[in-house]
């Protein structure tokens, strides 16, 4: 590609409302502009590296047996009140109502579109499994989109769905999906995980998330350094302490702490850490019929430790999606306020983390705003009816498969593969006849990889002060040529024109700088912000010694290179 | 690809609900299904052909210098109220609102996103011209949806947006553009015409549609047999008759036909021909204040002719769109209906049509029902005060550039190209600077392609009795491997493996039926259904001489080829 008949709409400044540095890059690379609130126009520059991801998705899924079709992005609201998510889904879904007064939405997803697809079209157990996927625009209108492509409310995803007749064949194409994802992220050149994840309102019995590794990403996800067990933290089972707890050394005191409103102050004036405390969170519990008040159930976990809401959520006895309770109605039934209470003869019910109910001698809020309690034990001065596993895991806590322990990173989902069971062949009546002749509902799978976060993701993990820096295989432009004064010396405009017309037979996609419009260091610095990984620098000086200049994205110096020899050193460098 | 890992969904039955031919051919070859009204689902077959009509679009629009982009589907309502579209726009545009009650249409066409972008991306007429494109999911809310993707409310569009810094510039890009479209629909292999066509509601000066000529097209396009003269018939000009009229020889005689509804039955009575009378059309004319009713316009045109109502919704005077005068305000005000009006003491404003004009002794309405008159001659009988061109060519008139005369064919419009101007640049202040350093608005260009349409428009050009057959360049697979019982002979198993990988590494897209599923006619009903344009039967008979059976799709009959010829002969027949 010439530059003269290229948009490049590189920006000096960083836009104000851009959060990440993806988003930032991305706007400064001129790869992408906002339109409204969640919704982008991909310039010609960011279209190139999205038809990159694009098109090895499209390879691996092919590879895989998958089969591409073409669902459309409007979906008539019939088939989701068939399968009930026209009424659990949240304002995510926009709803919208055509000249006729007849309601659909736009799909975030595509489950019921492709089940009432193969229901018509496929009878027999002979015709399965299959698997059928699209590359297609979704929508959802987060309420509030940030972070440029990473959370926008349009957006391109890689969406497929197996069917099949037994819950094996569901897993052998599990496993084929998770090795085509596999070989997706390492085609793109992205470090990343395959994790177990939770199967949240998608529905499920099984799931793994891909993440791109990022120090920025927004999930924490976890590894044993023992064995190859990886997990979203979400996921992760923090283990039961194996040994004994200790016996009560101390009396239980209470003490005035009226200036001390967290647990680190708590643990500053009374000179104890924090893993020998508990905090106690009230969120709302079960009502046991339908019009009573839900009920308030306390949750305690050790002072050093994150609740884990998705563990909780599931407990019997709590509501799900969790819910804290109001501060009002927490003082009115238990005497104080959230930063003072603590399990000693709590009036509701008391569910305490595993590493909480190992602690012997410890603290926690008495109950009674401006005070907590000393040298608490567990039986002696509180009870201890109910113990689960509610917490996320640390680093350093032993792996759940018993080999190694756990390290934490951080991770952006961009990826999701999930066994997906009966949830909507079951809701849809999606069956096929069996061996036996017989009607047998469809078992599922579906496998998620959002195309436009994928691009984002690649940002976040491989960037420098200077800008982008792609990988190979989804870079815009793999070289670019850069002329010093290229409108003053026929030399450098003969040798630019002959190495990009040889690079481009050579199959390479390249940026030619083509026009004396910037100067040297702007063309150098907006190449290095695109991201373009290698790049030639030609000059009078050089050629003179039949010379050009070479520098990878990530070198920190350049060096000379014969002429002669640039195209094959490129196709050395561009093979790694 | 193997049949056993495809969606073969055909069906023997023609759907009811499909009206045309290429509608009734992609529901029964299985290449897509309804989802809603206007929404379709493309199967894995349909998708292939769709995937390689868009790649020939990108490869042209690419060698032209067009820069590929992606806009949103769902766009603000603040850039359409500068242009001015939200308010113009019918219901065909499908409005929303977003969670937080924000106004947002699907985008049925790109002008404002894509100019607001270059407004703000583009500051030099140095960085003009510049044609941006994409091929991407559009929406138009159809009050009735109908012919399966060729009016549907959901398609995929190839858009392009030219910008200038001068007209002579944008006619430069637009012979480009023109050219572009010449080759995709060259490589695509169909029958097609340039051909002048007014801009309607898009606006703009000058413009071209590019029709698939089929005798099932909704559109009549004209030719001239002397020259390249080619153009919609709603854009042909009927040239004024170049002879004097005739002097009168009859008298004017008011004649009883009680029983004369239509040209033909009046003609029948008074024996005459149909191009010997006029027929008179009342349309509203133009109100001089916003508020009066709009007035009665006459539109006199001979009897043999048709009313083009592009040409007379133009005219000063005409309301436009064309409206036709409803039946009782005809009656009360004229005293007499629709069938028995004619131009002689006519008390509103007359607009003749140039041929009838031109009339001597012919037959009209009486303005008074049931009676006609015979012998009425202009300027004696009738008034003239104003002759128009407001009819349809037919064939056989002389071609509006003087060379030849013309001829009438069928087309489907799948492309169309425009002069847009300053519409929309003007409306939203697109301007660059120029040489002298003062801001000007720039000229558009935008050219559009229905890819979903050139699908259905192909199958209109190319079919016959047995299905669809496919141009080599778009054909969901070029080649079908058919064997006769291949799980019974390991002969014809291991001929039909050899071929398979053979044709795969010569890069040929094909087809191999190899599972022993269906009984032969059923293969090759199918295969001639889905119209794939060659195949290849192998069985142990020809295999023993070492042949293979080969057809064409539009071949009559069979022949035999040796089996070591067939990739040659295969190449050979795919290059035509």
């Amino acid at each position: 590609m010439r530059a003269s008949r290229f948009l490049i709409a590189t920006l000096k400044e960083t836009p104000n409302d851009a959060e990440v540095i993806s988003h930032q890059l991305m706007l400064r690379a001129g790869m992408i502009r906002k339109l409204a609130s969640g919704l982008y126009t991909w310039l010609p520059l960011g279209l190139r590296v999205l038809r990159k991801v694009e098109a090895i998705v499209r390879e691996e899924m092919n590879n895989a047996g998958a089969q591409e079709m073409l669902m459309p992005v409007v979906q008539p609201a019939e088939l989701w009140e068939e399968s009930g998510r026209w009424q659990q889904y949240g304002p995510e879904l926009l709803r919208i109502t055509d000249r006729h007064d007849r309601a659909f939405c736009l799909g975030p997803t595509h489950e019921e579109v492709v089940t009432d697809m193969v229901r018509n079209e496929i009878s027999s157990y002979k015709q399965l499994p299959a698997t059928y996927y699209q590359i297609q625009t979704k929508f959802r209108d987060e309420i509030r989109p940030r972070f440029g492509v990473m959370r926008s409310r349009e957006f391109i995803m890689k969406d497929a769905y197996s069917f099949h007749a037994s819950e094996e064949c569901l897993q052998a194409t599990y496993q084929v999906m998770h090795q085509a994802y596999c070989n997706i992220f390492d085609r793109i050149g992205l470090e990343y995980r395959p994790v177990l994840a939770d199967t949240g309102s998608i529905g499920g019995a099984f799931s793994h998330e891909f993440h791109v590794l990022a120090a920025s990403g927004e999930d924490a996800i976890v590894f044993s350094d023992g064995s190859d067990y990886a997990a979203n933290i979400e996921k992760a089972e923090a283990l039961a302490p194996t040994s004994e707890r200790a016996q009560p050394s101390q009396s239980m005191t209470k003490v005035a702490t009226p200036s001390a409103h967290t647990i680190e102050e708590v643990c500053a004036q009374l000179a104890v850490t924090a893993n020998n405390t508990v905090k106690t969170l009230i969120v709302l519990g079960e009502a046991e019929e339908q019009d009573q008040t839900q009920p308030l159930v306390a949750l305690v976990i050790r002072g050093d430790h994150d609740l884990n809401e998705i563990k909780a959520e599931k407990l019997a006895g709590v509501s799900s999606p969790l819910t804290f309770a109001p501060e009002d109605r927490i003082k009115s039934e238990l005497g104080a306020g959230v930063g003072s209470l603590g399990p000693v003869n709590l009036p509701i019910l008391t569910i305490v983390d595993r590493s909480a109910a190992q602690l012997a001698d410890f603290v926690c809020g008495a109950n009674e705003d401006g005070f907590h309690l000393t040298g608490v034990n567990w039986e002696r001065d509180a009870s201890l009816s109910r113990t689960e596993d509610i917490r996320n895991v640390v680093a350093g806590d032993p792996s759940p498969d018993g080999k190694g322990s756990l390290g934490i990173k951080r991770g952006i989902e961009v990826g999701h593969i999930f066994q997906l069971g009966t949830k909507y062949s079951k809701a849809l009546n999606a069956s096929v006849l069996n061996e036996n002749g017989k009607a047998e509902v469809m078992t599922m799978g579906c496998y998620g990889i959002g195309v436009t976060r994928v691009v984002a993701a690649a940002i976040e993990q491989n960037h420098d002060d200077n800008g982008i820096i792609w990988p190979n295989a989804i870079a815009p432009f793999q070289v670019a040529i850069i002329p010093i004064n290229i409108n003053k010396s026929d030399a450098v405009r003969l040798a630019c024109e002959q190495l990009y017309a040889d690079l481009l037979n050579a199959g390479i996609d390249v940026l030619f700088m083509d026009e004396d419009k910037a100067r040297l260091g702007v063309m150098l610095a907006n190449t290095e912000l695109m991201g373009i990984p290698h790049r030639i620098v030609v000059g009078d000086r050089g050629l003179e010694n039949g010379e050009v200049e070479y520098k990878g994205r990530r070198d920190s110096e350049s060096r000379q290179l014969p002429l002669a020899g640039a195209i094959t050193h490129l196709q050395g460098a561009l093979a790694h």
